[in-house]
């Protein structure tokens, strides 16, 4: 049975700051598949959202053009290095579905954190390799596994990873909270659980900018192939 | 009360064909907002796609440049002009709203069609200019209206406008089918009945590539402002 793939994004903005220093993109892939590309600006507020879009169009214009995942990062790096001279860094994180190798993809700077849920496995990885824009030479950390069905991967920005732990509250555990869901969960319920956890952990205040992202990929049995794609914004 | 920005799109590929030559991108806007960029390439199948995929990437890297949207149109028909040579055209439709200016631009070159919903009028905007690509000198249509709640906007590719056109139907009466939605339908109600209609009026076989965005503003009185993107894609 064919694939479905099916993305899904939550972000907030830390406390009191009118505007997340994260952004996210969705892309498609010239080969085929999809790309989502986060990135996390030094700082918060718009000198951080400004980082962090020009990061994430560097990355996605490369990938639209058919660069592979690793030389965008390396080249969004140098990019940055060049532009800034090693004075600001931005976190980076691309999770590709390539239709062309049939992987999941993903490549990360940072201090993010990426959760891979295959058959009944749970492999969380914190931290990979060191952000961009301060080094010369950056290369990404990368992890690449076959598409097929029941395939989950998180993505979550360090806002999240950290929740609750200024306040005192014991590590925050994504794979113990991952395994309490259903194994058919949605994107949607993946995503708004990890992000209302991190709200909530933070005491309803965010510390910092929080942002996930869900990847699952499932049987359908469609036979109209419709796509579908939202974006909901609410303004302050 | 403060607004919500919500953006739907659905798609369908002409019947047979593996691929849709349309592609849609949901996009940014560095002064604040979002755009949504939707390109009809010449033709159907993996040459359309390429094509609508180089027109959207153009026009969604200079949107996060902070470029104005007429001057990106300008600037996608002139890159195909000196690529192609005049030899292929492309349709392009943006529908921005822009917090900068506080309103709601659309700006459209080629036979698709724009509807906008607003205090209870309907007007159906069907052709607009010339296709980009095959002229050196082609400058978009254009429309901006102030934000307000209780907008909504539509943008319907040629492939919705036509449907049922060849299977002698009478011609599809957009504004009609949605003057008998509820005022408060979502996004999703208002793209899925559309792009419903429009396959069931080609017979279930679609004869051409389908594409439907739906655009609401309206109040809302969210205190934890949460951003949801969601993309799903159904594999062949």
């Amino acid at each position: 049975m064919p694939l479905v793939i099916d993305i899904a994004v939550a972000k907030t903005n830390k406390y009191a700051s009118r505007e997340s220093g994260d952004t996210v993109e969705i892309v498609e892939r010239p080969g085929g598949g999809l790309s989502v590309v986060m990135a996390d600006g030094q700082g918060s507020g718009r000198a951080a959202k400004t980082l962090s879009m020009l990061v994430t169009a560097k990355v996605s214009a490369l990938i639209k053009e058919g660069v592979r995942d690793g030389a965008c990062a390396r080249a969004a790096n140098d990019f940055l290095f060049a532009m800034r001279n090693g004075q600001v860094s931005a976190t980076l994180d691309i999770l590709s579905v390539d239709l062309k190798t049939q992987t999941v993809v993903i490549t990360r700077n940072g201090d993010t954190a990426s959760i891979v849920l295959n058959g009944g496995r749970t492999e969380v990885t914190r931290g990979a390799e060191r952000p961009l824009g301060l080094h010369a030479r950056t290369r990404p950390w990368t992890a690449e596994m076959p598409i097929g069905a029941g395939l989950r991967v998180i993505l979550a920005s360090d806002g999240v990873i950290n929740a609750g732990a200024r306040g005192g509250l014991p590590v925050f555990d994504l794979a113990r909270l991952l395994e309490s869901v259903e194994p058919d969960a949605s994107v949607t319920t993946l995503v708004d659980l990890i992000l209302g956890t991190s709200i909530e952990r933070d005491g309803f205040k965010p510390r910092d900018d929080m942002s996930v992202v869900a990847l699952t990929l499932d049987e359908h049995a469609q036979t109209a192939l419709i796509r579908r794609m939202r974006a909901e914004v609410p303004l302050p």
